[in-house]
């Protein structure tokens, strides 16, 4: 166990400067030119010209028309060389699977949807591939230009055997080692990344957060996790499975869980969860024909549709969830003191108006910090395929981001 | 709201560095030589003589002797100059006043306790300034070189104003600018912090933690808070007030709580909740005279005598707090995903043996990542004084301990 901590150096420095500029022009969409890049990282002028001389030698940023600002010469705009590199994201999720293509902007060129018809593990990797292929084909770009798949799955995952262990809703998947398996069908650099962790990954990306800001990400999936964002980047944790939530009580009076214990987020939050609980109150008819993914995400649509038209019963029901996972959230902001809370992934759009309205007050009331400051809630800015486009964006995280420790010397 | 990442420059990196040499002789008790540190640190034998030399200028550190191994010159041994920076912590728990003076290493050299006679803000603080002041006369100590007081007490704070909020044990204490009140005291500078985030920097400084590493910290007190540690660093929350962890559901059968909830760690996980729970039961006579922070504390060590003594009763009162423990510990661990737990605080070496023994196994069959990771559990290395000791680490931190995020350049 090494009990030291490593210095830094000049290379360290200038490659933590390049990735500081790189992220500065990607996250001004209409370019910025050097005397911008001044002022927005603090480099020197001479730093400056240095690094994009380098970056327009690398085809990573290009230059994009001159404008004239006052007396002086005319300014060159600099921006993201939008098409040289290019990233795949996948999304493993129990009922669908959803494929991106990035650019190095991330921005979403192309996208597929495909049906788990099997939840065989051999099946779905042959079609994850052949999906793969078949987009690249489709979007007319050069392959070379793709630096990796990333690949997010519910947890846990093995993060250094690239498999993924035994995610709850995937029955018959049991330490898939998914990522050599892809990687021998493809042909590319796989990435494997928990979801959750993922669509938070997504959510930085946008721009719209600080870049060393702190939020809590609430995944709203089949399952329910978080993922935690400090100094502008995600905890991945120990063992890359950081944001396991399923099991956190929330309800003393509710349902046992196969975990032993009662009233867990599992089986008090999840669709399926508030489902049986509208099922049980009467609110829905109790014909419904399976537990799968599918029934379960119809039946929930349903459930908010009736919920949206009036009917009081569905609006209990799902007012309840939402005061249940206030309980969650607030458990989690009193322990982790973040800026704000961030909700989003696949079930959010359905639930959103009604925990933007419920869900400030509820958290304000049990905040442990509400005499010294409020806590935002906010809606995810990426959609539903946040799952897939975060797993892209971790690929060009990569290439990309700047990490403050990266700039320490390698032991 | 600034959406750019600052970049960083050679002064920014001098500093870093200067940082790392410290904290590199620091945690070499018999201290290092200038060919050390160059292992030790990756940096180049010319940058570690230029900062070896500063130091010694500003009195920092000291040559400590020759050492001759092998062929070649003798090494000069480089050390911390111990005595050349001091700090005081003071600990302020609802039970007990505890204070220290450290040295540049962080040992103890004085130690004073003082038994709260009355709750009143004014009161104490007037006995936490004449204490200072006691101490500082005691130990014969140039006030010089103190470079401030630490004070941890219970959350929340209002870090921004140097406020003590509404801490749940100190009754009459309501919005109290301690900071100022004892700047305006004692003449020194002081910074305030939360107990349980002082007691996680004191675990930090024993050099005994990797220094990229991350663990839980459970604090055990008369309240029960947690800290996290990441990368080596304790995450101090948006507010500096994370850790707030009272309101957790451990027990959907226990009492209610005044949050609203049921089976909260306060109440059930506290040590006047496990002696009330013992009463409760008939292990202890129901003849205590106060609710009281020193009559728990009394009731508690009878408690943990009786099942240490191998009454069955007193065991399995303790034995079902630390099953409750464990449920508190891997809600945050499943989340968190850290290398490991540590435990600590003044009621942590009663409970310890038990603790060690029992948790283990219990985190293991709630952990979320048991197929891939074991999750220690350790005692904290500091003893019941960690609160104070950490408060007085806060302050020599500043001078002290590297912060990647310190290269970033000013905005």
């Amino acid at each position: 166990m090494d009990l030291r901590r490593r210095g830094t150096n000049l290379p360290k420095m200038g490659d933590f400067n390049q990735s500081v500029i790189l992220e500065a022009i990607r996250r001004s969409p209409g370019g910025l030119s050097r005397t911008e890049l001044v002022g927005a990282t603090g480099l020197s002028a001479q730093t400056v010209t240095n690094i994009t001389r380098r970056l327009l030698d690398e085809r990573l940023i290009e230059e994009a028309g001159r404008t004239i600002q006052g007396p002086g010469k005319p300014r060159t705009t600099l921006r993201l060389n939008a098409g040289s590199r290019l990233s795949i994201g996948v999304h493993l999720d129990p009922a669908m699977m959803t494929l991106v293509l990035l650019d190095l902007t991330g921005a979403v060129l192309e996208r597929t949807r495909l049906r788990m018809h099997s939840d065989d593990a051999r099946w779905i990797i042959a079609a994850m591939a052949d999906s793969v292929e078949a987009l690249i084909r489709r979007s007319h770009v050069d392959r070379d230009a793709i630096t990796g798949i990333g690949v997010a799955t519910p947890g846990p995952i093995d993060a250094a055997h690239g498999t993924v262990i035994d995610p709850p809703k995937l029955h018959s998947w049991h330490r898939v080692p998914l990522r050599h398996a892809l990687e021998d069908a493809a042909g590319l650099h796989v990435r494997l990344e928990k979801d959750t962790t993922a669509a938070a990954v997504a959510e930085l990306w946008t721009g719209e957060h600080p870049p060393d800001g702190s939020f809590l990400f609430v995944y709203l999936g089949i399952g329910i996790g978080a993922a935690l964002v400090l100094d502008g980047a995600v905890v991945r944790g120990a063992s890359r499975n950081a944001g396991e939530i399923g099991h956190i009580m929330v309800d003393p009076d509710g349902p046992e869980c196969l975990c032993g214990r009662r009233g867990c987020v599992e089986v008090v939050c999840t669709p399926q969860a508030i489902v049986e609980r509208a099922e049980r109150a009467g609110v829905l008819s109790d014909d419904r024909v399976g537990s799968d993914a599918e029934s379960v995400d119809a039946r929930f649509t349903e459930l908010c549709e009736q919920a949206a038209g009036g009917d009081s019963g569905a609006r209990a029901v799902l007012e309840t969830a939402v005061h249940h996972l206030s309980v969650l959230i607030s458990d989690l902001t009193n322990m982790l003191d973040v800026d704000r809370v961030v909700l989003g992934g696949p079930f959010w759009s359905r639930l959103s108006e009604m925990c933007l309205a419920l869900l400030p007050d509820l958290l304000r009331r049990s905040s442990a910090t509400r005499a010294v400051r409020a806590l935002p809630v906010a809606g995810a800015v990426v959609g539903d395929d946040v799952g897939a486009v975060g797993a892209g964006c971790v690929v060009l995280d990569e290439v990309l981001t700047p990490r403050a420790a990266a700039l320490l010397l390698d032991s």
